[in-house]
């Protein structure tokens, strides 16, 4: 294998220029995307960036959850592979960047050492994993959780969008029913590179950031069950108004998060309401919501105060309220041997970094209970990420993407 | 023209199988209806109905917003008519009563009229108004407000439901888009006979009400504007959550009705929220709220501390809150002579009755201001309505549909 040095460095014009195709497809409001995933923009952006990986000499396949692995064979066929990746979806309101950087920075470097004839001793894939957000289909990061085990793949098949459409079907019908099997196979090491969606790297002036953990991170979902009746004449004490509930929950996540400030937060992003008429009490209201923490004692802290509040708010709306689905992430911690091959190659290339912890959620956090795992940070303009104004630039990314080259280029030489 | 006399009754059991045949319509989940405006339900039952009036000898005549008349010609064709009617719509979770009966009523006066062969000199016509619930689209008791010149045609039609399907395009579709003029000619009378959805008459025994006026009511419909973002890293400090706002609004409204328990009533029906999606905040919410009491000023008082409380939720919750849309009704009287009228009905076939007000908002609120008008209540058990448990009984509802018969052919023979 051709040896490597400081100077192999990855084609910032090149990689710029490839976000920028992205960013053309499935174009938001504004200067940013909406492009939920399995979507006809999904679509669009997938055969694009399987189009780029085959230029680039790459191996395509595609699993039964849709996500797109791109291999660069190694010198030893044989030895389990360093996977590279992130994702293209985004949310409705989404940037540029988020995700997309990590998958088009592992394109880069494939293309970068087709550029320098340099092999690697393992294969190198690139991954992009199907339905990363959880902004069409709940819950979040569910192809990189089916890949690792932790849900069933008939089980991800069968979930459904809000206008109740199957997953399956979406995939089926963009032609990303894959056949290969989900998982199930060794890795020897993942690498995400994500941009923050925090600000703390863009204030400090610092372009790496090195994760160690997350926050960590419970979500519910809650069901509040009342009764539909009329909107005039039911007397106040009769009333079982759903939405009342669900109302109530949502100030007390607020006011819950605000009693952790700054470290904690907490979110209530999403409700629906049935019949959600004028006229007629709701009988039915779904919510969910979560709090987050960088000290998991105090996330739970927070969830079980929030817990408290359950009987109290169905109480005050005369409702049912129960808690349906629990999930939680950011406990996770990354590999040592994969964090301290991120930190050599930022020395050697003499790049400033710093550690810390992930406040979003990442397939990386699936990852690192399947295979050794890094998440490396790119800054992003004052910490803004889900919002169309999502920024970032090429002078303060290309430091993490020449990190990664060199981390991923050492890991894959082993 | 023929006399009528005490024994001039109309036939209670075909009354009710007509009730019953439209209950077979639209079916909810149990007992009830799901028959929401301009559905392939509601154009099942206008269906039925203009087939039943035209078998009745009736001329049907459907105006531009889809509002069927059905004429039953009077000796005197000059003259103004007397109108009859209600609503075939229901709520997505309806009983089978709510504005059905009025409609039968009507039809089955007619049908009654022509049994005993009795001519009347004004012409007498049963009215079914498009869109009475609101339930599909906003506002409701659409068509008889455009019917006396509140709303412009071309405005109703061109609202827009949930899914942004067009009030004219789907009337079109049912084949009701009509060609008749809507409104801008002479009513003699109207008269309106409605099951009470409040539990008065069903807790007293007494099987006529006669709606002497209205629950005064104010609606608001207002928008909260926040910014989205990621629910993970952004802190509490620079969250604008749209959906936070959207709660304080609903657990305030809430709150202003128990402060007038029992007569006052507030109601938070409806919510729309956008993205609307795990992970990020949402940027928009919009909210349907109202107040009721039978005290105009104690309406007007709890909307303007509901207003005080905006400005406070705004800061709180850090978005911006702008009512968009008011609307109020039930201040308004029906006509003494109407009213009079229909006492003297009761009287005379020896039917008790009290004189109440409405709580709930009917087309008559719209018709009175038009035209002479009375609103004719029945008892519905416990008061219950909007709910598919809705129910009735043919023996307590007879004497209304009897007194209706009686005053309105006083009316007509005028």
């Amino acid at each position: 294998m051709t040896g490597t040095t400081n100077n192999t460095q990855i084609n910032g014009d090149r990689l710029w220029q490839t976000i920028m195709c992205s960013g053309e497809i499935g174009r938001g409001r504004s200067t940013g995307l909406s492009r939920l995933t399995l979507s006809d923009a999904d679509k669009e952006v997938r055969d694009l960036f399987v189009s780029w990986c085959e230029e680039a000499g790459c191996t395509v396949t595609i699993d039964r959850v849709g996500s797109i692995f791109a291999r660069r064979v190694g010198t030893d066929e044989g030895l389990a592979p360093v996977l590279i990746g992130s994702h293209l979806d985004t949310q409705a309101a989404g940037g540029k960047y988020d995700g997309i950087l990590g998958v088009m920075a592992g394109l880069e470097i494939i293309r970068t050492l087709n550029d320098l004839n340099i092999s690697t001793r393992r294969s190198i894939e690139v991954v992009n994993w199907t339905n990363e957000e959880g902004a069409r289909f709940i819950p979040p990061i569910t192809a990189s959780g089916a890949f690792i085990g932790d849900f069933d793949v008939n089980w991800v098949l069968d979930l459904q969008d809000d206008d109740g459409k199957r997953f399956g079907d979406e995939l089926e019908r963009i032609g990303y029913n894959g056949s290969a099997s989900v998982g199930g196979r060794d890795i020897d090491a993942y690498y995400e590179l994500h941009i923050e969606q925090g600000p703390e790297l863009d204030a400090e002036g610092i372009n790496v950031g090195i994760v160690t953990g997350g926050y960590h991170t419970v979500g519910l979902k809650l069901e509040v069950h009342g009764e539909t009746a009329h909107s005039g004449p039911t007397p106040m004490d009769k009333r079982r108004n759903a939405l009342v509930g669900a109302a109530m929950l949502i100030v007390a996540t607020n006011e819950i998060g605000w009693t952790r400030y700054p470290l904690g937060k907490s979110t209530a992003p999403r409700i629906s309401c049935w019949p959600n008429r004028t006229g007629i009490l709701p009988e039915y209201a779904q919510i969910t919501v979560d709090f987050r923490h960088p000290d998991g004692a105090e996330t739970e802290a927070m969830v079980r105060e929030f817990e408290a509040k359950i009987p109290e708010c169905a109480q005050r709306a005369q409702v049912d309220i129960d808690v349906v689905q629990r999930w939680s992430f950011g406990s996770e911690e990354f590999d040592e041997v994969c964090i301290e091959g991120v930190r050599l190659a930022a020395k050697d290339l003499g790049i400033e970094y710093r550690e810390m912890l992930s406040q979003a959620g990442h397939d990386a956090y699936n990852l690192t209970r399947y295979c050794p795992s890094a998440l490396i940070f790119a800054p992003c303009r004052e910490g803004i990420s889900h919002n169309e104004a999502e920024h970032i630039d090429l002078e303060t990314t290309l430091p993490s993407v020449n990190v990664l080259l060199h981390a991923v280029l050492k890991r894959a030489n082993r």
